[in-house]
């Protein structure tokens, strides 16, 4: 089932070795099926090297059951599901243990919007979410990255298609994207963009955007009358 | 028409992503005809996987007006454009998000002329442009963007030859030179220099270069008596 | 004899090149015998390139005389006999100078564990050890820098397998593990994060991780009722 | 003339390339002949790429004059010269624009003793020499920044061959050794130490090696009783 998606799944996560941003098993993407009944995702813990279409796992969007495949899903499936069911522009989904981004969650600051590389894919900061308590953390560690993820969205208020992605406070980057490849694509970004701020902050702590480019680098290429690109 | 160019400005693009200063389409590099009649540049948001001579667009120097060519243009077009009807001796400009140029574009700072590598190629600090208001960016974004290069070069006059590239408040780098390729290559030392300065200025703040050693290394390739290279 | 475990260290060895945190000779590699009985090691100051299972050197446990291999053997071979008498579960060790894991070691500073990919191998801060005093190094500088390991990890009190590397003062990374595959997997590992702890601690200086994030991560992947990864 | 000797130098000034701390013309290598009558050196402003031993430039050591060669040698001549004729050890030199070294040269530090991997090869911190002044500049700049080498190396009455290499202020390293591959080892170790030091200053500004480990580990490569390495 799914052979399409399995193959796009399994090629986005070749993809982040591929740009750099995974070493060993460091990461996953998964995607969903058109009707959003079924997540495709990595398999848990398993090398990169040598993976194909048939290593990915098809999981129950309700249930959170596997329904195919010979490995156990990646053990973050619990927050790719809880994300998948509340935001239904989502199609695919990337964790990532890229250094500078993580370097953000660890610090448990916001990736800041302070030019037009960050401008043109993330339209405003990227957030770093509230720490996980104790309970939290305990009773269903996976399940509640995915809830915090989903609070500090909705406590912002705003579209996360437009802010493609999150740091998990001491954890790391979360994004996602209308694809499998296009959530790779916005982690990738969003780890050159940590490396630019990173760089950028050591030169001037008060280093900042105004509104307006954000919103012009934003709009010229996803707002109603875009003119980035072709057609 | 303009077979040479088209395939000069290709390269040059390609060039872009083997020295790594450009992932995805984070660049592009135009070049100009002789007469100064046709810009030929890169097209908008076009990979450069597979980019051949033939993806080129052919664009009329007055008018911007597209004269040959399956795509769009660069969106930066006008910002091109602008630079070669000011400036008689630029062949070639690429604009890229490198890292550490970008650093210095978000942190508003000039890249200073703090050593050798930097006087070989730029005599004097690479400057930042001011910021554009909300009107400029509203009106007429890539036109202005022009604009405020040409003025930044103006107020401070200085040959644009002698520093061939400024970086843009918020934004980014962008390098000229004697033809596509040396445009290029004017990027790539300023990308090398920009990491240089952030490791310098973290050593030491107070970091500078003397006028005379600034003067030296400049002339010796590039005054009346050089004697840098070949012939 | 022991054609496997020279293989396997000589691939490990190797592995190190490939993971680039080695370049020349600035590192070593050794696995230990079932009985415990052998160590197989690199040779000392032998270059990676073209070295092969037959350049390995096999080294007597308790004796520490060569008994088989046509090159003397690394010259950290008493730290790594040290360590392998004292720590049974230990069966691969390796050193590298990594640049990251290396500045820690010049600083004088703990690789501190602030972030889950740190706690899904590190199961606390990774130690720094004390200085030697000049009579130990004088003395018998590598066996004493197996003693200082030694020592660090006595004080502190803890597993050495649940924390497989340590850091020593103006020198560099020791790490190990359950073979010598496994062992250059944590100094990579180690290496990774300590480039994410300093770029974490430039941002933010008072960055830290909670302890139930930490027992989370590490308990998830080896504890009693680990459930990452297959099986 | 030399015909081992040029494929010798040309071989390397390759590596400078292929170990990553040279781009463009950014760098070059010299040899000297055993009866140190002749230098060859790179040509200048040549680019890296089909480069071959017939492209070497050889030089009278009295006389500075090209003796053989299709090119003019390479415009730091006069300070390669200026070596080989104070220090008789001295069999070959290189200079480079690598980074981490330069950002030590722009700052006017010296890359100071932190590690191990500093002391098994530079028994010492690596000098910064003073600035030129604007007459030594304007005379005979690439003559005098060999006389200034040589000053600093004097001054502070050390073997050059004991610290094999410099950053010269605003300018960058110049590295030698026992033959011209030598000389690029040392200049790549350089390189690395300066990495690791910049990190090492952000963790702690206040990090230091004492000097018996400084003895230690240069000694037991370098001194009398040296055992590291084979033979």
């Amino acid at each position: 089932m799914l052979e399409q998606l399995k193959q796009d799944v399994c090629n986005a996560n070749l993809d982040l070795v591929a740009k750099g941003v995974v070493i060993y098993t460091w990461g996953n993407v998964s995607g969903i099926s058109d009707d959003r009944k079924y997540m495709v995702i990595k398999p848990s813990g398993v090398d990169y090297d040598g993976m194909s279409a048939e290593d990915m796992v098809v999981v129950d969007i309700e249930s959170g059951e596997t329904v195919e495949g010979k490995w156990k899903p990646s053990s973050d499936t619990k927050t790719h599901l809880e994300l998948y069911k509340r935001f239904p522009e989502i199609k695919g989904i990337v964790h990532t243990h890229s250094t500078n981004a993580v370097a953000f969650a660890q610090a448990g600051i916001n990736i800041p919007a302070l030019g037009t590389t960050h401008a043109d894919y993330f339209y405003g900061d990227i957030p770093c979410t509230r720490e996980l308590s104790k309970e939290e953390v305990m009773e269903a560690y996976e399940l509640n990255t995915g809830k915090v993820i989903i609070e500090t969205i909705e406590k912002m208020n705003y579209d996360p298609m437009a802010i493609p992605g999150i740091v998990v406070k001491n954890h790391g980057p979360f994004a996602w994207g209308s694809s499998p490849a296009n959530a790779v694509y916005n982690a990738v970004v969003m780890e050159n963009v940590a490396e630019m701020d990173i760089k950028t902050l050591l030169l001037n702590s008060q280093a900042e955007m105004k509104q307006y480019v954000l919103d012009k680098h934003y709009m010229r290429k996803h707002g109603p009358n875009a003119y980035y690109g072709q057609k």
